[in-house]
């Protein structure tokens, strides 16, 4: 099932829906004509545990592409938010997750080029979440280095706290396209909160796909343009830790609960990386794109 | 004002009170009786802007320290929690902001000696959150080197973005004691959210002082024990970024709203800086003051 957070026109309340075609559903509407409840937020839908899944999905296929009027519309008609407008905590991120990336980390940034012997987390506040086609802010007074990461985020559908490497797919609820926004030059001391947290640096969406229609996540191709031009095109398969060790790794100490988001860490191609360096500024247009889920298209814009 | 979030018994739901001497005086009962409605947690309470702490604060001490029967009893009967027992967005932590400490950082950890030019910002997940008394778990399999930070934070009482240094303190809703637990062996690749992150990591309380009664959060004396031997002593003149900077400059990148909280750094002392060094384990009792706010103690006990 393709998930997500949608209003029918500016003014409109956040909805969930789900695509089926060029349609969106809205879930707690079609929910209400078939006797089943079904909540009208991500976050409630995704406490209601993998089962809401199933059945959900099985009332979808039942109803054959025909839908009670007044539920579903043109997706092209409504505004796409992001799946998790407000996440209940800061985004895990995860830095030098892709060995090509470490190495050109290391030559233009302050990271060793040793490969990292666990994972690297850090975190993005909720406040820096953006939707489809939203502006990322590029505040001069604090940055020359904006930079773009695609990546590969996982959602949690299940309270995890010291879960086994082996089950730790069982806890995830799905997985969207993020683009880990970095402000190069305002890292503290090597922290990076700063530099990847501002507002606006955490573009999420189009959707969820969820877990049971991607059962391999380290099998998707993701690149990212800039202004029509490709610098990144990589695959999960070279992510140095798997997302189901970071699933198991983060749960060791953390507790992971339904909703939290961990951005999976970006394939080489940063704008830090290249000779002379890159960096992105207002005009430009970032476009990022996971297989299989969806493309985010995003103006960089004056703050 | 002092407020606190408190529990009756062990199955009671959290409750916003007032101390007053020693006595807690529930607010949404006290409001009521008062035809003043309040609300029944400190979120909530904050939410409604700075005239409800002025408002609330006339009521008390226009009851003279008589309240409304069923409305206030000893506070030695209720169960303390964490101010905010879920914050909103991650915790966002201050490191190296006292000029000892980056010096004894710099000796035995993986910091600069240099003093940063800029705040050093981190974040610790609202999972980390417990309450006075709660036990800081130590969990053998992931660390053994469980260090104390000692930290005066301030509580955000209004949104805030781009605002001045000189503008600062009116977006600071009050103060309470955290320490800042962490894990110095757990630190990946010099990022800290997982060593200062985990589960029970960040102790908060017992109460937090409305910022009318701490004009000044630059003059208090700040302390810790271990098992009765003092190890840290400094006071808050000594931060290198004041508590106006770092919400003026946090500002600027990040949105700060209401009920984010700042811990703002931690003096020398703290075990990683000791010859030798010195960490807690399972048994041992942490007992850590601000001037004027209160006292935390915390068992650390096996995980």
């Amino acid at each position: 099932m393709r998930l997500v957070t949608y209003r029918s026109h500016v003014e409109a309340e956040a909805r969930l829906g789900a695509l089926v075609g060029d349609l969106v559903l809205d879930l707690e509407m079609f929910g209400e004509e078939c006797g089943v409840p079904l909540p009208s937020t991500m976050l409630e839908f995704i406490d209601l545990g993998p089962q809401a899944v199933a059945i959900t999905s099985k009332l979808i296929e039942e109803a054959e592409g025909i839908f009670p009027i007044g539920t579903a519309q043109p997706v092209a008609n409504v505004k796409l938010l992001a799946p998790i407008p407000r996440p209940r905590k800061n985004i895990f991120g995860i830095g030098l997750n892709y060995t090509e990336h470490v190495a050109e980390s290391a030559k233009s940034l302050d990271t060793s080029a040793e490969l990292p012997r666990q994972p690297v987390i850090f975190s993005k506040p909720p406040t820096s979440v953006i939707g489809p086609d939203d502006a990322i802010v590029h505040n001069a007074a604090i940055t020359q280095q904006l930079d773009w990461e695609v990546e590969l985020a996982a959602i949690i559908g299940t309270r995890a706290k010291g879960v086994s490497r082996e089950k730790a797919l069982n806890y995830v609820f799905g997985y969207t396209v993020c683009i880990d926004m970095s402000a190069r030059d305002c890292r503290r001391a090597g922290q990076w909160i700063y530099s990847k947290g501002q507002d606006t640096f955490a573009p999420m969406g189009p959707c969820v796909v969820t877990a049971d229609e991607i059962p391999d996540p380290q099998t998707l191709d993701l690149w990212l343009t800039v202004n029509g031009v490709e610098k990144q095109r990589s695959n999960t398969a070279y992510m140095l830790f798997k997302v189901d060790e970071l699933v198991a790794d983060i749960s060791q100490g953390i507790t992971l609960e339904p909703g939290d988001i961990i951005a999976t860490g970006t394939p080489a191609g940063v704008g830090a990386g290249m000779d002379p360096q890159e960096w992105v500024w207002p005009g430009d247009i970032i476009v990022a794109s996971v297989e299989g889920i969806g493309t985010l298209r995003h103006p960089v814009v004056a703050g």
